[in-house]
């Protein structure tokens, strides 16, 4: 395709050659000559020098190359933009596979297109245009909304809400059991029904073999917007508002309230009973005892500010000298006060 | 239902007016005057001031309340109990969902429940009351007890042996491969056929997409009434004991033992070879590099002793500060030995 | 089985008794009179004198013992040969089964074993040998050389391509979406299609529920040899060298280029856009934040050279009582100090 179709398509000012073909997209170190690149972060400015892209999405105040560019305001999205010129995932066939299950009293919206062996139990209702993937499980007294997409082995649990648009990846598990169990004095816990349920916004998407836990009572809540990324837990009653993003293997206890546009980093943990503000950014790794004020930007194990962490992290890679320092400064001002007396 | 009914039902002392319908349950922030709610953790008596809930389940030494009140010696246990008054999970249909695969030799005990696409491979042995949730595969030769319920796309691996009353969890893996390789002097790791088999005694339940991973030799075993969360992995060869109970992606390495009553916080990990003893607790995302011995609260990356670690973050919250006070009395102590030396 | 024989078979050196029967291997502690064990590492070697086992594999500059020994260069990898002698785990019968989903144009090798369920969608193409469990999903358009294993639950996602004698345990996740979201301006993220593919080369072991993301451009790569344990996380765009280990619940993020022979352990978490180059070790829970050089050995988080990380922790086990010592410090040189300027 022609660089100047792609910049009528992606509506960018187009600074350069518009005839160059271009077949695809790549990153910058990987570019060939018939594809399209960007550079978004500043820090990866030098690289336009040197890659081999034949065309470039920069922002306006990027420096000028003799690289076609495409000028846009916010370059990463337009790229993510390009991405969709090239490539759409495989949708797959409409209809109902022979062999998957429909149980008594579910509803299904129009255009459905349910894969292979999918068991939907009864009295459950989707919306318009849903794709099911092979092997996908949905429990009964289902409630989803239009454009659902479940991908192979995702599983919704009994009397889950999920809203408009909502993507599970492989594996997700939508209103497993919640960890509740009560401690008996003469010894074994007893299992606490999870009478509670998962309700899951509009827009969000929930990563590969990730959990969220069904609720004891009430429900367990992700809002608008959020996504999770893989491996990721959250306990049974918590609340996550909209717009929030938790990177692969991050964990939240029960009952805990994150704000809206929030972002965990990959591993971190968070104590179960806490409200972590909005906009709180934790790096990954990072463990959550206590409740977050909206704005901090917080790490380490457990959780400071992330300047105060940065420091002392800095300080540590010398500890064993200030150790040394101060078994010194002991034995000098020892000498120093034995000498002091002796006057 | 009327509170003096449920009053009866739990075997609790009702104090105030038994005639308040009540129509569910709900946590104390949450309930409305239809719901019961309880207090067990003195840290929310306050809330009972607050509380919209038309009753409470109190401690017998709790302040009294307007709010009509059913007195129960463990009100967290009698919550629990009160909650399957008003709920009970949906139990799939009996019998055997003509979509199932039930292979050669497969002996099943009274009253089975198995839905839509599960494999029970050769050989394989069930109890009485056994309940496979759609697309659960269990391996051939495998032994499990009564009253078993797998969730979806859960996965029980040959020949592994399943007591009575165990629950897996949307997900859960037992027996997989351990993670055996021997290395070769001359590059590529050579995989260990992994033999052994995984244990799991009764009344275990193993949270969603949690692991537990088949022994090289012998077994992996997890011990009566412990409670696995989500996204746990047990290496292959451990041995956990009973009434112990890891939270959400917790991991031990392999041929490790835990003791009886342990508990491990979230994301804790526990090197292999290790002996965790009876009773010891180590806080969310704790590093257990060594043996821990009966009883010990253990926190940190390495774990220490809980108090000295609470320590330690705060003196750590100071750090900075620290260093300098050292940096400032290295060189005063350098003017006085100076000044010392000049008299 | 002889003892003679299994020497004969494992290529060893019979020192003792060679008509001991043996029924089977375990390791040094459970062994019993009728089983083989091992001594690899010399820090067992004192439980060559207490173990009941009937013979024992060890390495040419073991102590002499009375037990019928089998002498190996290698005596790990040796064991590991002799488990295969007594045991090999249950091959699923031939052939397709018949609840299985074959699609328009997919292309099997020779002698495929395709169990009850399992989906493979169009033009997909398997090698010889193929061996998939019930249950496992293979999307459309994915290449699979010779010999693949796939375990229940599996899924590998579209156009990925996987090389010859690949394992994937179960619930194993190939190329779900990579967490790629462009934020925008005015509020909630936008979906970045994942145009990319996971590529896994031959012989490498994928964990149970472990997730390797497909790339947003380009490819997410797993080099030959390498294995992942389960509940692993690989982001997107990531690359893996030849022959690295990463334990369970290790992690790492988008682009992050790791080489070859690496071992990661437990819990490990590493940044995006890093190096880490050839060789390194990352003991369990290092957290890298930054690139690291080959040869490496690390600790902590975040990482730092092993031997300081060390230290430091020993230190940190008396950092009250260094603080205490600095306090001290302060007040004593601030009385010199006095003394000083009153003389």
């Amino acid at each position: 395709m022609k660089l100047s179709r792609i910049a009528d398509i992606l509506n960018c000012e187009l600074r350069g050659d518009g005839n160059v073909d271009i077949s695809g997209v790549a990153g910058i170190d990987e570019a060939q000559p018939h594809q399209l690149t960007f550079v978004a972060n500043p820090k990866y400015i030098p690289k336009i020098k040197t890659t081999r892209a034949g065309a470039i999405i920069l922002g306006p105040d990027a420096p000028t190359t003799p690289i076609p560019t495409l000028v846009a305001k916010d370059p990463y999205l337009t790229f993510a933009k390009a991405i969709e010129i090239f490539y759409q995932p495989p949708r797959p066939l409409p209809g109902i596979h022979p062999t998957a299950t429909i149980s008594d009293g579910v509803i299904l919206g129009e255009n459905p297109s349910i894969g292979a062996n999918v068991f939907i139990g009864k009295n459950s209702r989707l919306g318009n245009n849903c794709v099911l993937y092979p092997n996908v499980t949905i429990y009964p007294h289902v409630e989803i909304g239009d454009d659902f997409i479940a991908h192979s082995n995702s599983v919704v649990r009994e009397y889950c809400k999920i809203g408009h648009r909502v993507i599970l990846q492989n594996g997700a598990v939508i209103g497993a059991d919640g960890f509740g169990f009560a401690p008996q004095a003469d010894g074994p816990y007893y299992k606490i029904v999870q009478s509670g349920i998962v309700v899951l916004e509009d827009d969000v998407e929930i990563g590969a073999n990730t959990c969220v836990d069904r609720a004891t009572v009430g429900e367990t809540r992700i809002g608008r917007g959020t996504k999770l990324d893989n491996l990721v837990q959250i306990g049974h009653g918590s609340r996550v508002g909209e717009d929030t993003a938790m990177a692969a293997q991050a964990g939240i206890a029960g009952s805990t309230k994150v704000g809206n546009r929030v972002f965990l980093g990959g591993q971190v943990g968070a104590a179960g009973h806490l409200t972590i503000g909005d906009g709180v950014v934790a790096i990954a790794q990072t463990c959550i005892p206590k409740s977050v004020e909206p704005g901090k930007i917080i790490s380490g194990s457990p959780a400071m500010d992330l300047n105060l962490w940065k420091k002392n992290y800095i300080l540590m890679l010398n500890f064993p000298e200030l150790v040394q320092t101060v078994k010194r400064l002991a034995k000098e001002v020892e000498e120093l006060k034995k000498d002091r007396d002796q006057t």
